[in-house]
């Protein structure tokens, strides 16, 4: 069930951790309760959640999400151990990429494991990652088996994406109030 | 179980249409299959959900919706019949707020109905408005009857929002390229 779930050349870079598969699931579960999953999961239904995860083991420079990547997007990543590198976008004229670098307990790709479209940011592996995957398979087999608990985590997952577009959002107010006072600012000096 | 849901000011302008409730519902079951609602729900699903809704008459001129309103936020509301205005962020240096009237099969809130959190947007009745409403309690109780359907709804609210978040990113990204473009009209601009 678990083979077939990315294309052969992301397939290289995403290697399973083999026998060490239950401590990484028990760590997954616990992290999944952590306040940077932003996930209110209990440790029990967390467990549940963890059991329908795979470990993977993904090499230091490896770009494990791309911007615009169209096909096996499906999946979201939480880091168990190492650094992730992404791209944020903040409000300034200056510098308005900023890079992040986030560590054990961060998810990586919840938008591709809802609708499995294209990829709107990228995520670097910035040190050797071991992190556990959530298919978009896994999920919805999960919903199956434990529609409340595939509920609790949908809720739970809705939550987090809600937060995002609710901090978009502040951002893209933030940028028209800026756009308006460089416009202001072309208008004064222009000559007449 | 539906009569405290929400707060005195708003109870006055969002009054129950009474006995006409069942056409109402299967209404809102169809529109609830439609293409506008984005939500990919059959119409035995849309059924199952629409019991839990409540259908509210919504007077003219009404903010049933008001950014930054902080109680009674928990519910999302779908449109039978009349029109609503909100306001969107376009990209341009010109006019960034636009106002878009929608109608019938619309839906308006679904953010607060996953967090309850502050309303970050408006919603204006601009004619009269015969609307359900899914409120964060029905929607719970779905979730508890019936978690299978609940945990589809939810996948289908989840999608929708993820749906806004990627077009806020790309709003995002196209404001950070604008704000270059000013910054180096007002570098060439700038004497010396």
């Amino acid at each position: 069930m678990f083979k077939n779930l990315f294309g052969k050349q992301q397939a290289t870079t995403l290697e399973s951790t083999g026998p060490a598969d239950f401590p990484a699931l028990e760590t997954a579960a616990e992290l999944l309760t952590a306040p940077s999953a932003m996930l209110q999961l209990s440790l029990v239904e967390a467990r549940v959640v963890a059991r329908y995860m795979r470990p993977r083991f993904i090499r230091e420079g490896t770009v494990f999400i791309r911007e615009g990547d169209a096909a096996g997007t499906g999946f979201m990543a939480l880091v168990l151990d190492g650094e992730v590198t992404v791209e944020n976008i903040v409000v300034s004229r200056v510098s308005p990429i900023t890079v992040t670098v986030l560590g054990a307990g961060s998810m990586h790709g919840e938008l591709g494991l809802i609708d499995g479209l294209p990829r709107s940011a990228s995520c670097t592996a910035s040190s050797d990652l071991h992190c556990v995957i959530l298919t978009r398979e896994a999920m919805l087999q999960l919903l199956k088996d434990d529609p409340k608990m595939g509920a609790k985590l949908m809720m739970a997952i809705a939550m987090r994406v809600a937060q995002r577009l609710r901090d978009n959002t502040q951002k893209l107010k933030k940028y028209v109030q800026l756009t308006k006072a460089m416009q202001q600012e072309i208008d004064h000096l222009m000559p007449g």
